[in-house]
């Protein structure tokens, strides 16, 4: 049972309360975001509760562990007329089921928009940072409103997971400097924590081949062409690469589970900063016109970036 | 020739350089926002001028006139990869051609979010408030940039012209808080230059019913259907119904021409704050699920905006 069948059970004010969550799949800066929010809406005045649509990854979970901070709740669909807030995404394709017939009030977003579209004008804030945690900051900032250490922590959270710990080609200045300034009120050493934040997510070792490939997967639909992007980070790509037979059915079910042309898995080396992709379906002829896939693989040298490095690459060749 | 034409001949910077513009017809927020967009972004540091995508109407003329200040470049189209700013619109149906192939840095709105896509994150600020203008005050405040008396003019004249100086159902507490502020640092009295300005925008004395379906005319696509909503503002309906024959003519031919499936001409009296509408096409019968046609019109009674209340109504009848 969903949070919001339970609502309407007890005849609770579901129409009112504002649900916040990032995208499905949720990686650390979605779940981080909607918990961030909660406490923003809050102090604005407005009734919000986080929530995420998803399990959290290892990565996450360390997180929330660390700092002694709840998770919020797990969501699978709105009803209709909810009222709701998206952080991390815009997408409808990454949004929860039942987006199409909410009404969306806000969203905050690092991330280009597209499949995003709203009946009423909104309150809408995008920036082309590292994190929306970072984007967040900004808000906090506009707003006047304090940012307390248990905040700090969490956008501190966002900003190392998403950057990579600042190494990611998607990290900017403003990533940086806000980092700095967070560094000091959550009194955390961002270096040494973020390393063991990015570490305890490397862990795959007890993941099924079904539930690796859909630790970090974002779906997308440009020009007819749907495709997922997949992404795990590891410092170990050879280690991950032993179990490719496994992986590549685990991919080619999802394929044709979701009627999918093409599913791109890329396996992220947090320590180098390279990446090897698996690709697979109907349509690798995209990933192709730029990279040869030998044994359906290819390495991709310093990319490390989904938004701003493999994304653009199959865009750009649809 | 466009300006981008002729910066092509003379070798120039046109892909270092930002266009910035509001929709296609302009109206005074779009033809303001521009203007105003243009003050912040060299204030930043950036290369960037205001143009549109119309002619001025005669509400826009006044305000420029009055208060001495030349209005920006017409443009027609950007050349592919050219960096662009959207103010006062996103929807590609009202933006330049060649939109698809822009490179866009940045959105500044009031309207819903539809039709919209970029293939990059970027800086995007919306707010549910009446007027661009109002949110372009909330970005100088951001940027800690100072607000002259030639920029509180143009902010002033887009809250006077889109809220129907304070009337609309559109118009927010945030327009009149910001409008008051405004006041002071532009020595202007809104009530009485507001006044002015939307009576000059009323003089349709001179326009053929081609211009005057175009004076402010919007697109629209939803769910496959393609329809514009036309409106003016005038001080007498009956004035205007007079050529209704001529009208409908007019608006015939423009279904004909766009193959457009529905097209709503709204004639809006801003001293009593009601319209009176003209429909036509092959789907009047959108309009007609709430409203009786009767000889193509329909009485609005209390309506008097295109984007709060005559938008939804068609939209939420598709």
């Amino acid at each position: 049972m969903n949070i919001l069948e339970k609502e309407v059970e007890i005849g609770g004010d579901k129409m009112d309360k504002t649900f916040i969550f990032g995208h499905k799949n949720p990686d650390t800066d979605s779940i981080c975001s909607a918990v961030i929010m909660e406490d923003l809406q809050k102090k604005l005045g407005i009734e919000a509760e986080a929530t995420r649509l998803g399990d959290l990854n290892k990565e996450t979970s360390y997180a929330f562990k660390f700092l002694g901070i709840d998770p919020p709740r797990k969501i699978d669909k709105v009803e209709p007329g909810s009222n709701v807030i998206l952080v991390d995404h815009n997408e409808f394709s990454q949004s929860v089921d039942g987006i199409e017939e909410a009404n969306i009030k806000m969203f905050v977003d690092h991330h280009r928009i597209s499949n995003f579209r709203t009946s009423e004008p909104l309150f809408g804030f995008t920036q082309p940072v590292g994190c929306t945690g970072t984007v967040l900051y900004t808000l906090y900032q506009m707003n006047n409103i304090e940012i307390t250490p248990k905040i700090a922590s969490l956008m501190l959270t966002s900003i190392a997971s998403d950057t990579l710990l600042f190494k990611s080609p998607t990290c900017t200045k403003q990533d940086i400097d806000v980092a700095k300034k967070l560094e000091k009120i959550a009194n955390i050493d961002i270096n040494e924590y973020g390393m063991d934040l990015l570490k305890a997510g490397t862990d795959l070792s007890d993941l099924t081949p079904e539930q690796l490939i859909n630790v970090d997967a974002k779906d997308f639909e440009v020009n007819g062409v749907n495709f997922t992007i997949a992404q795990i980070n590891t410092v170990d790509i050879d280690e991950v690469l032993k179990n490719q037979d496994a992986i590549e059915e685990a991919i080619n079910n999802e394929i044709k589970e979701k009627g999918l042309d093409l599913f791109v898995f890329a396996i992220t080396d947090i320590l180098n900063s390279n990446s090897e992709i698996i690709a697979l379906g109907k349509r690798t002829d995209i990933v192709e016109k730029t990279h040869k896939l030998e044994n359906n693989r290819a390495f991709l040298e310093g990319v490390v970036s989904r938004k701003k490095q493999i994304l653009p690459l199959i865009n750009n060749n649809i």
